[in-house]
């Protein structure tokens, strides 16, 4: 029986998460690939710390270049992340010849098209199951089982610890400095968390799932992202007044010629089906022209579940190793000859309702004022909450709005909070119904 | 560029849905595919109804064999159903070096082991995407991104028919009979619904995931199957005052060198994700030991979703094809040497919660005497429900136990029926708390 050999670039927690896998299900993936696979090396440049897993001291270098240059070894797995050296190994272990595993949605996002292509050049397979949604197969499904359908609408919840941010924040009402705070401690949060409340991590992995969907890099810098860090219990409350729960989404809409794209705090429907999905959950709600909704839920992150994913990419390659196929599936499950350029319809073009929250002074005629503004600039508003007089300070006044374009409601927030009764920033948090079809 | 040929034996719902896919996204197929794909032939008996698609009267044919026996044709796709001239026409298509797509689920089950030797001994790849949860990729899932792991547990909701009568029962409080009235004029059941609502059609679909989790044919005869047309909706509104909610749950977990099998009305939690898979949705719970929790939801059955998933087979399947691989996947995602016969543990061998009503005559000492004889079979109770006396009739008592095993519950119930204060047969609802551990 072959003997596939792997070398691991990348000790951290996926790493040592994938070598568990390996280690502990040899038995179940020798029987999953009809040859046994081994961890010829690893690589990492601390090869002194405790990983939580008992390791072979001989298997560990600090070179990568070891693996890379290693005639024997038939998959590189990247587990470095970052957009550096990663690119650097995968590419040189392209030309060599190698199969390449990786888990980087960095990398992905912004440079995956030189990287489908250089696997397309070699003949190589490159996969990256692990890089969106951490243990949830929505890779495979979309190259596998949905393979068959345009994808409509694309709604997800992919990144974990603004995902638990929110369901503290809507339980409890805390304040979001404190809720963080907490996330630390517990090991939930990185100190600080930034890439992944800014709505950058989720924007990564949304651009993956957008290139896998349309069969062609999406350029990464013209998906719009905001994040959680403006929410407040207050809004979280307003929201939930009206019957919407607050996410932070990542969408796609296939919108003909162009797509949108963006990821930014989103209030749905209290009985959609995301508005379920809480704490460290991820989640990838799809809608196709044939299969129509589909959700897919699991936990997006950890050593365990992203180790799984990583290990299901080496299971596929090394019984096509084993088996001797040539043959290739392209990175992004379709030819290049056929793909087409993806491009981003402008966010101000956008369409969509609104939930405003106005600071505004307690005076007669404030509300008139402000929703004069709207109406100058074509929104119109389907409810209102204005709270009673507080003793001190301002009134929060809520909307809701009907569809609106983006480009307006910018231009009105704009002239409002220059008002002189309004007294703070205007809060917007844009509202969707969660179907395809608006 | 080469071009596939599909023979598709079957133009009921699933056949015409599979042929509208290959129709509508003929682009995108073959993008997928780098070839284009093609029906050469389309054979059902009727070849006169309206299907509901455009198709060119010359592809049809009443006759199977002018697809098995054409060597043009790559994939026979058998969308007939049922166990008698199905299994013969796919075994003879193999024979002739034609790799199948199927979505007989009856047939899979009841003879899998024979069509998947079959598979392997001929050198043809065997996919069946669409045997369970429709247009859901779970066969795709559990064959790939989940196959690193170990599956501890299985739960799903795998008959539509019988998910939507639950909810509506669970919803209104009618009776069942009313309802399944209702679903056949709505068109979302058959008439009768016999294998829907009897449990078979679910288990029928258990036995293909439990075959794929643990990579052998199982033994579908020794899958407990109990249906759905005994319960009440004062039995669904009994569970919801104590919590739950009660769906038609497909149940495996990996009891070391046995396995949990069975098909039978569940209580579980009101707020376990599955309780919220409502109307005719599908859903697969699963729990891997890396992945941990996942679920996967979408349409169970229908002609576009159907579609969907047999088209994702085919499009692999003429993937591979144009590529000229010659490399093979086992049909179960295991290599025959190293499969493991699996065994069932005897239903009577569990144990579990349970709820019970009893019908009994409203007389002192009724409760006692039922509660002694449960006590002399070591099941302990939680909670009771005993209702005001009624004008008429007999008063329901309603119970939650503690664990007990099934083989003592059954001879308890056998008891107590057979009291003279007892009115009516027991009703039993087995209670499943949703997780792997116990």
């Amino acid at each position: 029986m072959s003997n596939i050999k792997v070398g691991i670039i990348g000790f951290g927690t996926v790493g040592a998460g994938a070598y568990e896998v390996l280690r502990e299900n040899a038995d179940l993936i020798r029987s999953r690939v009809g040859a046994s696979v081994a961890v010829k090396r690893i690589a990492d440049l601390d090869v002194d710390s405790d990983r939580g897993v008992p390791v072979d001291k001989g298997l560990l270098t600090t070179n990568a270049e070891e693996i890379i240059d290693d005639p024997e070894i038939d998959v590189v797995v990247e587990l470095i992340g970052g957009l550096t050296q990663a690119k650097e190994y995968i590419l040189c272990a392209m030309e060599k010849g190698k199969h390449v595993v990786t888990a980087n949605k960095a990398l992905l996002a912004e440079y995956g098209h030189e990287l489908y292509d250089m696997a397309e050049r070699c003949g190589v397979n490159l996969e990256f199951e692990a890089s969106v949604g951490g243990g949830i197969p929505i890779i495979g499904a979309m190259k596998g089982g949905l393979s068959a359908n345009r994808f409509r609408n694309i709604m997800g919840i992919l990144n974990g610890t603004s995902n638990y941010i929110l369901t503290k924040m809507s339980r409890y009402y805390w304040p979001y400095e404190k809720v963080v705070k907490e996330a630390v401690e517990l090991g939930y949060a990185e100190d600080p968390p930034t890439l992944d409340v800014d709505g950058t991590d989720a924007a990564h992995k949304l651009a993956i799932l957008i290139s896998l969907a349309y069969g062609s890099a999406v350029s990464f810098k013209d998906i719009y992202k905001e994040g959680i860090t403006s929410l407040t219990p207050d809004d979280i409350r307003f929201a939930q007044e009206f019957g919407y729960c607050v996410k932070l989404l990542a969408l796609a809409r296939d919108r003909g010629e162009e797509v949108e794209a963006r990821v930014h705090p989103v209030m749905i429907p209290q009985d959609h089906i995301l508005a379920n999905v809480n704490w460290a959950y991820n989640a990838i709600y799809l809608e196709g022209d044939f299969v129509g909704p589909n959700l897919y839920y699991g936990l997006g992150a950890g050593r365990r579940p992203t180790g799984s994913a990583v290990v299901s990419d080496i299971i596929e390659l090394s019984r096509r190793i084993a088996n001797k196929e040539k043959g290739l599936q392209p990175p992004l499950a379709h030819y290049g000859r056929e793909r087409k350029s993806i491009s981003i319809k402008p966010m101000k073009s956008l369409t969509m309702p609104y939930y405003f929250r106005f600071s505004a002074v307690d005076r007669p005629g404030v509300l008139s004022k402000i929703s004069g503004v709207l109406g100058q600039h074509n929104i119109s508003i389907t409810s209102v909450i204005q709270k009673g007089r507080e003793v001190n300070g301002p009134v929060p006044v809520v909307m809701l709005t009907h569809e609106a374009c983006e480009e307006n409601v910018m231009k009105a927030i704009s002239v409002i909070d220059n008002m002189d009764v309004v007294t703070d920033k205007t809060i917007l948090i844009r509202v969707d119904k969660g179907i395809s079809d608006k």
